[in-house]
This record gives C-alpha cells, structure tokens and sequence, in this order.
C-alpha cells in the first residue's frame, strides 16, 4: 500500500490547487462571522415550491418517471434544449436546438471546452483578473494563458490584439456583471472585441453565467448578439447557467455553439459522464418553462438591496485610497487597495479583527499580480449584516494598514 | 464564421468517436424490433414510489430543500460518503469516509482516474474486450493500452506479467459480471492479479458496477476484500454506481481509494464541474438507507428470469459453432462466432432479416479483433421477447453465415 500516490498523477493533477475560496469554508462556522467570501445565490429566492411540485409530477406519471430516472440522451433532454433554443434567440440570437448542449452546470461546459480545443502548450486569452473556475477548468489541459488587464477603463485592446495575433485556440470573456469585478464590458469594448476576434479568426467563449442578475440600468447586448451583425460574424462559444437565475443544486448549464463544435461536445460529454442527470433537466425544464418570463424582475429586486447597502456602506465606511467597482448586476463588488498592500498575507489579521471573510484578489490573476485586491460578494446577506460587515472590514483594514505603514 | 472546426481542435477531440452503442438508437424506433443492444437496466425495477416520496420530503422540508438545492462540498454529500462508508466495510474492507469521493456515475468516476494518472503516452493494462466507456474515458488522455485476454480459461497472466513489467500506471479490471462479457474473475486469477500488481506495485482500478446484480451462485470476494488480508496490501481503486442497483438518472457513482488520492480527486472535481447535484445525493442516500438491505434479492429475482430465458434461447436456437458465456449476474452475454464471421459487416443484413440489434464485439477491443464476437444484453426484455429475439437472431445468423459460405 503507497503512502505517497505523486510519482503516479499526471502533470494536470500535480499541479492543480484546490481553491482559496472552498479553503475557508472552515471559517464560516465561527459565531459572529459575516462572509463576503463565497459566490453562491440566496437560496431565499430559489423557487422551491415551484421545484418540489413539479418534482412530485414528474415521479408520479409513469412514463415520464421512468424517463427521468433512466439514462439520457448525451447532448442534453430534447424540451429543455428547445427552450433553450427559444430563449437564446429570443435574448441573443438565433440558435437552434441543435446547436446546444446540456451540461451539468457551466463549469462542466468550461472544462469541455479546455478539454475540446487545448493540447498542452495551446494558447488562450483570457481577462485579468477572470474567473477562477475558468483558470481551474482550462488548466487541466496545461494552456499557456496570456491576459488581458481590464479596468474601470475597460480592456486593454493594444495588448488584446498583440495577443490575439501570436494565435490563440480562443479568448474567453464574461461580458457581463463579471466574476470577479462586477464590470461589464463598455459597448465600444464589445465591438472593438468582436473587431479583434474576426480579423485574428479567434473564437470568443462567452461566459453568461450572470446574465440573469441584472440590477439596475439598461441590458448591454451579449457579443453572440453583436456577432449576428457583424460583417464577418466571429465565432462566438456561448455558456450559460440555470445556476444563478434558478438554483446551482441541480447542476444544469448549457454551451450555445456552431453545430459541428456541438456534435463534438456530445462525444466529450459521452466520454466524460454519458449524460446530465436526466430527473434533473426536467425539473429545470418545467419549473423554468413556468417562472422564466418573471424571474429576471424578481431577482432584481433582491440583488438591489444588496447590492445598493454594499455600495452606501462602502462609501460611508472605507477609508482614503480604496476604490471599488460600481456593478449594474450580479453578486461582486472588487475592491483595489493601495499598492503594496497584500490581501492574502493580511487576510488572517483582518479576519481576527472583524471576523468578516473576503477573497483575496490574487488568485483571480492567472500571471500574477493583484495582490492588493478584494472580491467581495454580496450574494447571501442581507443589508444589515452587509451594513455591519463592510463597516467591521473598513475598519480593520484601516487598522492594519496603520500599523503596517508604522512598522514599515 | 467558420464551417469547419478541425483544426481547431485538440488532439484527444479530433481522436474521439461517437459510441457504436448509442449509433443504433436511430434503429430503436421501428416497430417490432427488439435490442440486445444498450446497457441499461429495467425501468420496471427502479424504486420510483420510493423516490418520489423521498423528494418530496426533501423538497417540502426548509432546511434540507435549501442544502439539496444550493451548490454542495465537491467530495459530495457527508450522509451518502458515510453510508457508503457502512456499505463497503460491509461488504469489502473497511473504507472511511474521508477514503469516498461521490461522482456523477461511474463514467465520471472513469474519467477522472485517466485525468488523475495519465498523461499522453503513459501506459495503461485492460482486459481484452473491456469496457467501452472506460475505453473512450481512459483515451481522453491519450494513454498507450496494452490489453490481456480473456476467456472462459481465465485472464491470460503470463501476458499480464509481461504489461506490468513494461510499467504501468494502472491496471483496469471489471471482475463481477464483466461488461461486455458477463463473465467474472475465477478466485485464481483474483488471486493471482494481486500477486502481480503487488510484485508491480501498480494500483488495480476495480470497477464493481454490476456488483448488485448477482443472479445465481455464491458471490466472490471482491479484489478490495481481497488486497485486505494480502501480505503487501496491494492498492485498490474502487468504482461503484448506483445506476444499476436502484437508477442511473440521477448520476450518483463514487470512488473509494486511499484518503491522499481522494484528495487530489476532489481537486479534480472541483474544476470538474465543482459537485455532484445535492439534491440527487440526498435522494440517493435516503432511499438506499431504507431499501439496499432487500434490494440485492428483488434484482436477482427480475434479471435470472431474464439471464434463463436467454441462456435457454440460445441453446435451443443458436446454430452449431457459435459459442456463448454463462454469466451468474449482470446482463450481458457475449457470443463467439466462427473465425472469420465479421459481426459489424453482417449488422445491417442480419437487422433487415430478423429486426434485432446486438452491439459487434470489435468496439470493446482496444487494440483490433474480436471481429466474430457479439454482446447481447438480456436487461430490458421480458421472457417472451427474449426467446423470441434470440430465435429471430440464431435463425437470421445461421442464413447470413451460409449465404456467405455459399459465396467464399
């Protein structure tokens, strides 16, 4: 019996990490604590009742029980690819029912598409910072990752174009309510990206995972909109997610793309799992068929009580030198310390002071830097506790600061 | 936009071919056909009152709806890790908690031991036929697989010696009621794999997914119950699935192995596709803890009337030089045709005579024969249909091989 299993993984398992977010879930138990750490939806407004009577009508009809509990079809179940189909086109763009497949949440559909398109040393562009999950997911297949600074002065399309131009397999983007900034791309970024991508012949995975948190202010188009009128109709890979606008717990994402690549997504996902939980995407299926239409206004309405309390409290408590992001959607507030200041090294120091948890910004950064930034969520806590907690963080990161500037 | 997405693809996507299984679905439609083709178990037999009563307990209760609908720990579902805890030490040796990964069915499973262990040109050693969906699972990461023969003699061990050797990073077995050829492991040859994979020292990849589908006889010790009381304690990596003891629609599999390499498989599965759906392990974990103590009779019950009536078929129809496996459980038999019958080239012609679907047995070859081999699986038909198909199918053979004698 081997104690030590290294000598055995492959290059992929010995260099993954688990992730510094799931790392501090043991914090979370503390009394007191208030977490701006983790990326999960209020489960006050997951529709419930809606899930459990439409659970119960399913595994009560013969037929339609027996489909839900038996395997399924590997590019996804056929009503909810033709909802999706409907939904898409109706939002975004023609597409048809079978230019989509079902995967099991869209971080299945970033990790098919890494495992699709990149062979070691492949190149990819992504934003930084960018989403973690994505870096996870495309790292399995050891891509070399150039990154693109984007800012509250949008992305940098000098360095977009120079990268795009040493070849890329794709550029991978989420245009809107971002993980982690909150931002989304201006609407000359979105043409000037699309400009980019057609003349590079790169393909844009479009990550929409949020796109259903919309708060405040006008809906941008999505790139797979603009694409459809652009004069060389870039490619563009669209993923999305029943997670946010719905619940995570059943697992159930989409990727929106060219037929061909779709029919080669069906042979991934044969090989990697056979099919998405087929009870699973009936339930999303009816339950969304149902509530879909309304949905966007509800989540509204919850996201902007938090969203405003995180900003007013910001205002009111953080001291000079720190700037944040001002989101139209989403769960994300990033926040950019002054230089020198490391987040992760102060984290613990901070969290002892205030017991509040937060993301340090590094991890988001697939080259390094930003070392002196936060992601903060406001997704799972009311105004009161987000009220009380900025003002308890503010204030600790304050403190520290102070005496790291003494002792320096 | 582009047309053509080859060029774009990886190495392991522009290798991977759809399932020769799934190709027949189209053929399914027709009236009057029966398949021996897919894999799947009876619907007729899946829990379904007891899972419908189970969701809706979960669903109508604050608490667990909140936790079965909201993101979940990607090593999965503490209750379901701890009842499968009880179940292998039970039945096999004992297995911690910390020692279980859950997976979205043993296919997931599959897929990340090959993204765990190989990367491109590592070698791998399989019994020969094998599982087809561990073959496109395992090729993913492009491994070298040498394969082993098996027979109604047993595993062929001096080649298995010889592919050890030469060093490999694992050795993938299915030793209960194989799929695809329902055969199981003798005690010998159980014996004499872990002699070799410990004078080796290569970890034995033991898939039990038939495992609750003993139909007659005793059952044999499994190879983790086995490596228990070896002097050198070789290593085991156990796949298991609820798919075929109680329904394969909500994806629930695992893998037990040792803690250090379930720690780095949680880190895969975090990329992955971050968890398992929560609800569907709650769902699995209540009705497995009520019914998995009958379960095991109620199954062998269902499929020995279906094993019988085949076995008996066969014997009754099947022309002189054909020759078939015995299986105590599962649902396959795998028949052995005269040399030189290529079953894939008679498919079509011996569908239009008889309107029966078998799967050719070359597939579950890695590295070519088995041209003259065929799996049937008996899962899905009653008695009636199986007589009937086997008849249809001996007759159609028996026409096909002596129209072609006529014209060789």
């Amino acid at each position: 019996m081997r104690g030590d299993w290294t000598d055995l993984f492959s290059g992929r398992a010995r260099a993954i990490r688990p992730s510094a977010i799931r790392a501090m879930a043991k914090y979370l138990g503390e009394p007191g604590v208030i977490s701006f750490a983790g990326g999960s939806p209020d489960p006050r407004y997951f529709p419930a009742d809606e899930i459990a009577a439409t659970a119960a009508d399913i595994l009560s009809a013969p037929e339609r029980r027996r489909q839900a509990l038996q395997y399924g079809a590997s590019e996804g179940y056929l009503p909810l690819r033709e909802f999706l189909s409907g939904e898409l086109t109706a939002r975004h763009a023609p597409v048809g029912a079978d230019e989509i497949i079902v995967t099991s949440g869209s971080q299945q559909a970033l990790e098919f598409l890494g495992k699709t398109f990149l062979d070691a040393g492949d190149r990819i562009v992504v934003s930084n910072p960018t989403y973690i999950g994505a870096l996870q997911a495309f790292s399995l297949f050891a891509p070399e990752i150039a990154s693109v600074s984007t800012s509250t002065a949008g992305l940098d399309l000098d360095v977009l174009d120079g990268a795009l131009k040493r070849g890329a397999k794709f550029l991978y983007l989420m245009p809107d309510y971002a993980n982690p900034t909150g931002q989304s791309l201006s609407m000359e970024d979105r043409l000037a990206v699309l400009n980019l991508a057609a003349r590079h012949r790169t393909p844009i995975v479009e990550d929409q995972a949020y796109e259903h948190l919309l708060i405040s202010g006008e809906r941008m188009p999505s790139l797979l909109r603009l694409a459809q009128s652009h004069p060389q109709r870039p490619d563009i890979i669209h993923v999305g997610t029943f997670s946010k606008s719905l619940m995570p717990g059943l697992r159930v994402g989409w990727i929106a793309a060219a037929a061909p690549l779709i029919a080669k997504l069906v042979a991934i996902k044969q090989a990697s799992d056979l099919n998405s939980s087929c009870l699973n995407q009936m339930i999303v299926h009816d339950v969304a068929k149902e509530i879909f239409a309304n949905r966007a206004e509800t989540l509204a309405q919850a996201y902007r009580l938090k969203r405003d309390a995180t900003l007013n409290a910001l205002s009111q408590y953080m001291p000079n030198g720190i700037e944040w992001t001002r989101p139209t959607g989403g769960m994300f507030v990033w926040l950019t310390l002054p230089a020198g200041v490391d987040t992760t090294a102060i984290q613990m120091r901070v969290f002892e002071k205030a017991k509040v948890l937060y993301v340090p910004g590094a991890s988001f950064h697939p080259n390094g830097g930003g070392e002196n930034t936060i992601r903060l969520s406001y997704s799972l806590n009311d105004p009161e506790q987000i009220e009380s907690g900025i003002r308890r963080l503010a204030d600790a990161l304050s403190a520290v600061m102070a005496d790291d500037a003494v002792s320096a």
